[in-house]
C-alpha cells in the first residue's frame, strides 16, 4: 500500500492537500534570490563560502550537543535523517503501531542551530519503505516547509537547504498530502528543532538565560483501531491500518498519548535526571493535538509557551498550553530532591492515555520551601 | 419549530439562559447615561450630531472596504444584517445542513470600524423564516451583548447601537436562549468584527503595523446526525434536526470543522491569493471550539491570538492558539512563492474534518531560504 | 475499596505515578535547609518566631478575608481541610456522584496569601472515609506538590507546611497516585489558592489594580457512566463506580461540565451579584481540561489567563484560555445593569454540558455603550 489512494473515497474528496505539493514544487525553478527574506540574504557563492558542520543526531530525550550562544557567524549545518517504518510496542500490554519514524525513534531527532544558520537535510527513504515521505519543517520558509521539494519514494534520497529565520523551537513533520498527512504525523513521523538566537536566551529585560541541561519531550496522539472485543488489532505491514485508522481517527479520540514513543518511555527506569540548582531546558512538542505542560512539585520558571524566542518567555506558571502543531520551551532550575512527575495536566490523559514522564532530582531538601510538620498520624 | 422548547426536557433543564434575556430587558428601560464607560461617553445629542456612514457588507473571506487609520472623529457606522436560513452542502458528499446564516454566509459578514465608532445595526428576520434568532456581540458591552435587545420572531426586525470601545477582533453570534444558542451557533451563524485602534495597528513598540490585504477566515463545527446506515440525514426544514443535534452536539466531536462554510470553500479554485512581499491579515474566528491556525510554508509575524489589539502582538509563531468564542488576527509578509496551505493545525481536524484553505502566491523564489539541494534521486 | 487496586489491570500498568509517592517520600529525610529557593529562605528558628494567623475557610464562590497589599511581612498562615466524601446531585435531572471533597464543596475552598507567606495546612481525613487522599499544591515546590507528604488513610491527619515563593492563581488536587489521581480530580478533589503580589496586583506598567469584590469559579468535569438504558448509574458507596469511571473517562468526553460542582449552582438564585463599577475579581480553576471563560455583555479588562501575576494582564479580552491543570483570573468593572451570563464559550459545554454561571448586576444603563434604537417591530 501506498498512498497513491486515488480509489478510496475518503482520500479522493481529501486529497487537496496533495496537488499542493504538485505546484509548489512547479514555482521552485527560479534560481534568482530574491530580496524578500528578513535578514540579509546571501548569494549563492556567499552561501558555498560559509563555514559547514556535521550535526550528529541523538535520539530523543536527548539534544546534539550545541552551543547556547553561537560562536562565529553563520554556518551550514549538515543533518542526515533516515527514515524508518518499524514495528513499535506503544504500552505494557504490548500494542503495536507500524510507527512511521526519522531516524528511527518518535519523536525524530532535535536539531539544534543558531538563528541564520542554514540547514541542510540530506532525508533518505530506504528501498524497504512501504510508503512516500517527505518532511515540512515549521521553521522554514516556503514550499510548504520543504513539503513539496522533499517527497520521495522508497529508494529515493534527497537534499532540502532552509535558513533558520525565526528564533525559537519548531514542529517539523511528515506532510506527503491529503490525509497521509495526518496519517504519518499521528503514526509517530515528527519532530522538533531548536534555533537558538545568536546571543542566546533573555528574559523581558535582555538579561541572558542559560540552562544547565536539555530534554526533548514529543507528545504522540496515536489513533490504534480495536477489534469487536475491544483488543487493538495487530497488522503485518505498515499502513495497513490505513482504513481503519480513518474511523478512529475521525472520532478526535486518541487511544494513547506519549511520551516519546510509548507509555513510560520516560518513566521509571528511563526517567530524566538532574540535580537541585540545575536550570534545565524542557522542549515539548506536540504535532497534532494541544498539550499543557506541567512539572509535578515544580514550575515553569520562563515558558515559551508558544515556542517563539523573539518574545519574552512568561514567568512562574504552573501549567502552560501548547497548541497542536506547535512546539514549547521552559526552564526550570530544581530546588528540591526528589522523584518529579512532568506531565500533559489532563490527568486522563497523563495517566490513562500515558503522557507523564519522571524527573528523578538529587540535592538537599529545603525546610523552608516545603516542610512535613506532622507525618500522617492518627485523627487527635 | 422555534424555540419554545419546553415540551423537551433537554431543553427545559438547559433552558437557565433562557430566562437572561427577559431579565436583562426589564433592565433596560433607564434611558440615563451613567458616567462608567472608559472613554469619554457622548449624550444622545452628541451622538446624534455624529457623521453617518453605511458599511457595505461583502461575503467573507473578503472584508469591507475600510481606512487602516481612522480619518476624523468616532462615526456611526450602519450596518444592516438579513437572516437568512438556507440548507447548504458542507462536503464533496453533498452532505447537507439547514444553516443559520447572517446575510446569507457561513460565516456572516466582518464589520470594520475603529475604536469609539458605534455600530448601528438592523437586524432583520424574514416572515420566511423558521426560528427567532438575534445577536451576541462580543466586542460591546451590556444586555448579553445586545442579545437581550434584539430577539426577533420572523417577520420582524429591529435595531441596535452600541459602541465599540475596545480595539480588536471579536466574535458575534446568535444566541436566542438555552440549547438554542449552541444549536445557532454551530449551524453557522456567527461572525466577526474588527474594532481598529483610531491609529491604526503597533508593535510592541508602537511602530505602525499595516497590511497589504487582509482576509476573514471563519471556523466552523457542525454536528451532523447520521442514521443507522452511518449516512448523514437530510432534513426538510431548518430545525427539524434539532433533537437529532442534541445528541450529536454531546459527543463534543464534530462532523465537520470547515472554513467559511463547508470543505473546499477555500481551496482549489477558491483559494486565497497573494504576492510575495505582500503583507497579509488574516481574522481568524471560532464562536464555539478551540482552534490552532498555521500556514504551511509561513508563519505569523505579528499575532493577536486572543484578537485584542490592546496588547502588543506576539511575534515569529509557527501557530496560535484560538480558544473558542474568540477571533485572532495575524498578519504574515510572504517571502515565497508556490502554494501555501492556511490549517487548524490539529492535522486531522484540517484534512479528515475540513478545516484548511489555500493561499496562491505570485512572485521570484528566494533560494536564500529554501533550496531543493538534490532533487529526489536514487539513492547513493 | 481502595487504591491498592493492584489486580486492576488497567490500573497496574498506569500505577507509575504511584510509586512516586513512596521515593519522593524517602528523599525527606534531610532537614537541613539548602540555599536553593529563590527568595531569602528562614532558618526553622526564624520561621517559627513568624506571626501566625488562622485563615478561615469559606464556601466557593466566596474567597476568605483578606487584605490586596500586605500589612507587614511574612506570616504562617494555618488553614485546615477535611476531606469529605459525599454523595452530590449534579444537575436537573437528579443525576449523582459520589464526590471526593475538601471540606464538603466542589471545588474546594479558596486559600488566599501573599507571596512569600507560609501555608500551614492540616490535612484531615475522616475515619468514615472509604479512600486515601492527599494533596498537591501547583504553587508549592517539591514532593510532588505535597503529594508525597500528605497521603492519609481513613483515621489519619497530617500537616503540610509550603512557601508560597510564586505569585498567582494556582490549582491545588488530590493526586493519591496511579488511575486514582484523575479519579479522584475528576470527582471533584480540586480548588485553587491565590497568592497575592505584597503589595498587590499591578498593570503592565507598575500602576496597582484592585477589585471591589471576587468570586471564585471550579469548573469541573464529571465522567459518570450509564447503564444499558442511557440513565446514569447511582452508586451506593464512594468509589463504586471506578472501573465503569475508567472506561467513560477513556473517551475524554465528560457527561458533565459545571461550575462549582452542579449545574445551576451559580445561576438563577444562586447568581453571583454585583454593581455597575466595581471590579470584580474573577478566578477560574480548571483542574484537568481546558477551558475558556467569557462574560455574555462583558470583558476581560485585565485577564492573568496563566494565573501567574509575575506576568503582566492582558488587557480587553473576549474570551481566555485556561489551560486544564491551571487557574486564571480576570478582573472586570462593570459598565452595565443587567443579568451577565459567565460561561466556558464552548457553548455546548456551557449549556447542554452545564459550564454556566449568572452575573445580576444593578446599576443605571449607558447608552453611549448600548442602545436599543428600534424595539422588534414587524419588517417595514
Amino acid at each position: 500500500m501506498n498512498n497513491n489512494t486515488a480509489n478510496h473515497p475518503k482520500v479522493s474528496r481529501r486529497s487537496f492537500l496533495s496537488s499542493t505539493a504538485a505546484v509548489g514544487a512547479g514555482l521552485i525553478v527560479a534560481d534568482v534570490i530574491a530580496g524578500t527574506a528578513q535578514a540579509a540574504p546571501l548569494s549563492a557563492k556567499e552561501i558555498a563560502a560559509l563555514p559547514r558542520i556535521t550535526q550528529e543526531m541523538v535520539a530523543p530525550p536527548f539534544l546534539p550537543k550545541h552551543d547556547q550562544v553561537a560562536k562565529g557567524g553563520p554556518k551550514v549545518v549538515e543533518v542526515r535523517f533516515v527514515i524508518e517504518e518499524k514495528k513499535m510496542v506503544v504500552d505494557e500490554d504490548g500494542s503495536e503501531i507500524w510507527a512511521l519514524t526519522y531516524n528511527g525513534s518518535v519523536p525524530g531527532p532535535m536539531i539544534v542551530v543558531h538563528q541564520d544558520d542554514y540547514i541542510e537535510l540530506t532525508l533518505v527513504n530506504p528501498a524497504s519503505s512501504v510508503l512516500e515521505h517527505n518532511i515540512d519543517f515549521h521553521a522554514s520558509t516556503g514550499a510548504l516547509g520543504g513539503g513539496a521539494l522533499t517527497l520521495i519514494s522508497p529508494g529515493e534520497e534527497c537534499v532540502l537547504r532552509f535558513r533558520a529565520s525565526k528564533p525559537g523551537v519548531f514542529v517539523y513533520h511528515c506532510a506527503p498530502g491529503g490525509v497521509m498527512t495526518p496519517y504519518h504525523v499521528t503514526h509517530g513521523m515528527n519532530g522538533a528543532i531548536m534555533v537558538l538566537p545568536r546571543d542566546g536566551l533573555k528574559d523581558k529585560d535582555g538579561k541572558p538565560i542559560t540552562y544547565d541541561k536539555a530534554f526533548f519531550v514529543g507528545e504522540q496522539d496515536y489513533y490504534l483501531p480495536r477489534d469487536a472485543e475491544g483488543e487493538y488489532i495487530k497488522y503485518d505491514v505498515a499502513a495497513e491500518d490505513f482504513s481503519d485508522y480513518l474511523e478512529v481517527a475521525a472520532t478526535l479520540t486518541p487511544s494513547h498519548i506519549v511520551f516519546n514513543g510509548a507509555v513510560g518511555a520516560l518513566t521509571g527506569d528511563n526517567a530524566l535526571t538532574a540535580k537541585a540548582g540545575e536550570a534545565v531546558l524542557f522542549i515539548h512538542a506536540q504535532a497534532n493535538r494541544d498539550s499543557r505542560p506541567h512539572l509535578i512539585g515544580g514550575h515553569g520558571d520562563y515558558v515559551w509557551s508558544t515556542g517563539s524566542f523573539a518574545d519574552a518567555p512568561q514567568i512562574g506558571l504552573e501549567t502552560w498550553m501548547i497548541a497542536g502543531g506547535a512546539a514549547g520551551a521552559a526552564i526550570y532550575t530544581f530546588k528540591q530532591p526528589g522523584l518529579y512527575a512532568y506531565v500533559n495536566h489532563n490527568l486522563i490523559e497523563a495517566i490513562i492515555k500515558g503522557a507523564a514522564a519522571h524527573v528523578m532530582v538529587e540535592g538537599k531538601w529545603d525546610d523552608d520551601l516545603m516542610m512535613q510538620v506532622k507525618k500522617p498520624t492518627a485523627i487527635n
